[in-house]
């Protein structure tokens, strides 16, 4: 470890870290906190990413790699009290690291390239847990970009950074675009915009899913609004067999992403 | 309305309802709590599993459908104040309405008939929230029946029956059950046993899904144990085709069971 122990939760250095929890400074700072063992591992092994690391002494001891991964990529280590870890960690239970990452953005024109052929939309996901669900489902189903607009929540949310599981750091991410200028250019890139909600017509195992897809996902509690089914190229409902009224919105995501997984290999 | 106000939460009526937020009681007393309009309805279209209601002044004229057949069906109501409700109610804002019901539980032989083509286990699911949601996700996908063993979770805790979203009126699920005795059941009623997890050799994409399959699912954090692996008749994983180290149980699950719902619609 590089430094002394931070003991004092109104050192200078733990205030910068802990504003980082409120949007409107990770906007102003383009930084964001990435908590817990795996999301720093995975940090870290992105350059340029990781400005700071916090871990306490225990968690220095119980995590040798992530601490040799810091001091080779030149990444400063604060050794914090568990006080101080508490203080900056959004969790009830700190897992005792903690890393203030740059944040990921990428422009939507380099996120979604040219040869991309699976996209997940969050038009309208307010809930951040939600949010970093389908991010991590999104990846695991091997999707080339994931583009948040900007009626969604923020993908740097610490809540939607650990629903995420590290996928945060495994795929393009672009933020803040209103959905007209994402929808003209998945068409551009020749991708298919399939806005998934229970008023379409047609289900899932009715569509061929085998050509490059765009997923759109909206809001859990009212699903799309009416200028976003409109824009689609189709409107497609997960069937529902049984007597449910619907699925919740991360688990019909990962329905319709594998989907399109499945289709397009065995193309 | 039948009765005049509950003002006060010391009253026997809202004790005796409050104490069941708490599985020792609800074991006890054989009953549970339905939160909400949603899951109010469901249980009133029950005949005999809704044992009282409480409701709010504003929620009784938000929802008259409810009352009438509350009323119809002969079940006590009543008139709760706010401070009441929020005693009763297990959520940050309650919504006016809360049913005592009678315990759902259908003995694991009655619960996977003769004929059952898709069942779910839930076989050590701890989170509460989780287990609604495959709950859910399992009605959805038109599965027969859902079985909760001994090692997961009660599947009328507040939070499952409210991530449920009225799933756990709609089929039969069994509870409490070891799981070798449930294991046993599903063969002999001529179901395959599919254990998901992540150590499987083949994937969903390789397994033939279109006869009767049972689905297990484990523990978020730690999959199956190794008896529960060796007892299915084969272990299967979904496909990571990204960086995603992993699933969450709720998403794997639904993949999983649309997966069957499919594979068994188009045979």
């Amino acid at each position: 470890m590089a430094t002394s122990e931070l003991t004092s939760i109104r050192s200078q250095k733990v205030k910068a870290a802990k504003r980082l929890a409120k949007r409107a400074f990770r906007d102003r700072d383009r930084a964001f906190l990435a908590e817990g063992p795996q999301a720093v591992r995975e940090a870290l092994r992105l350059p340029g990413v990781t400005v700071e690391l916090f871990a306490t002494a225990d968690a220095g001891s119980r995590h040798p790699a992530i601490m040799a991964d810091a001091a080779a990529a030149g990444v400063p280590v604060h050794l914090a009290s568990g006080e101080v870890m508490a203080e900056l960690a959004q969790t009830v239970t700190p897992q005792g690291v903690l890393a203030v990452c740059r944040l990921l953005h990428v422009p939507l024109i380099e996120a979604v390239r040219e040869d991309a052929r699976l996209v997940a939309v969050l038009a309208h996901v307010r809930d951040p847990g939600n949010a970093g669900t389908v991010l991590r489902t999104a990846d695991a189903a091997g999707a080339d970009a994931v583009v948040f607009t900007d009626a969604s929540v923020d993908p740097y949310n610490g809540k939607c950074v650990r629903a995420s599981a590290g996928s945060l750091f495994h795929l393009p991410v672009a933020t803040g675009e209103p959905f007209a200028r994402t929808v003209a250019l998945l068409r551009e890139r020749g991708l298919r915009v399939l806005a998934a909600d229970g008023a379409g017509e047609r289900t899932l195992d009715d569509v061929d899913l085998s050509g490059p897809t765009a997923w759109v996902f909206g809001n859990e509690a009212w699903g799309l609004p009416e200028e976003i089914l409109a824009e689609a190229d189709e409107v497609v409902r997960v069937p529902i067999y049984g007597g449910a009224e619907s699925l919740n919105l991360a688990t019909a995501a990962a329905v319709c992403l594998y989907a399109s997984a499945r289709a397009q290999r065995e193309k």
